[in-house]
């Protein structure tokens, strides 16, 4: 298979937190052509963060999309130019207050390489410390809740996390993939 | 901490593939309002099929997001009122040629309840057998690829398989969470 023939993106309207971008797309396989949409939003990062004892750092907030409040690991968007780590470790010391200073990576997946264009950086943070100072935005209200690593994999079980991208940071330290 | 007061969410610009909503937004914290922005998709449906051999169903395509082929479980977006597993079926066949007798759910997450309404179901279809129809639009084109689960966790491992959603169906089977 090869990759299909699509014209520079084009932005039709640019949102806060998006731009929508159109291509025109040429099949190889039937030689036709149609617009496709593309949403671009920076990248994000994703952060499982331990503290001294192990206990897991999850936020509590609320979110427009599902309008529930929400129980996630602690994420936001890579500023302009900013390296991933470095955005990482700002979110973390945001949201919750805590430091560390034992990063590693968990591994970068593409959010939705079929709309979007972004991709999602998992970091894992141990030892954290709550020696950071919190930076909400006006609109923005974080709760930061401790929770062992068994009650963690419940409230996966249960379906009581379910951020996607979460759930997948979540996953992927509990079982090393 | 509460829900926020949301007002209804209203269209700004309808798209292809999503429609993109606004919604005013109150803070409770700060009582500042402030317009969130809304992605509005069909929810999804995310299959692991395994062949009567116990391999893992693939497919490849064109991704117009990352401009690159990708390596992906079976997927699509559910019709207006169409059940979760009736889609997943649907595009199972529709992608592979693919049907199954013996499905089973692996649960649902939001896609991102910050900016997006939907939700995206997953499913494992075992003892799959190629009797059905393919079935692509003309700006669609699907291979399929057996592989087994040795080198499944092999192009996990490698970041080879990359979109955020097949990779957690993909974990969910392999690990039982």
């Amino acid at each position: 298979m090869q990759k299909w023939n699509c014209t520079p993106f084009v932005e039709v309207f640019r949102a806060k937190v998006f731009r929508y971008l159109k291509t025109t797309v040429t099949s190889p396989r039937t030689l036709e052509k149609a617009d496709f949409d593309i949403i671009q939003c920076a990248s994000w990062v994703n952060v499982v963060a331990l503290d001294e004892a192990g206990k897991l750092i999850l936020v509590h907030q609320y979110r427009a999309g599902s309008d529930s409040i929400t129980i996630e690991t602690a994420a936001g968007a890579i500023n302009y130019k900013e390296d991933p780590l470095a955005a990482a470790k700002r979110e973390l010391e945001e949201e919750t207050a805590y430091t560390s200073n034992e990063w590693e990576s968990l591994g970068i997946v593409d959010v939705n390489p079929a709309i979007m264009t972004n991709q999602c950086y998992f970091f894992l943070a141990r030892n954290c410390k709550r020696n950071g100072t919190l930076n909400f935005d006006p609109m923005e209200e974080v709760e930061t809740h401790l929770y062992s690593k068994d009650e963690v994999r419940i409230l996966l079980k249960n379906q009581k996390i379910n951020h996607s991208l979460s759930v997948l940071a979540l996953m992927k330290f509990f079982t090393g993939f």
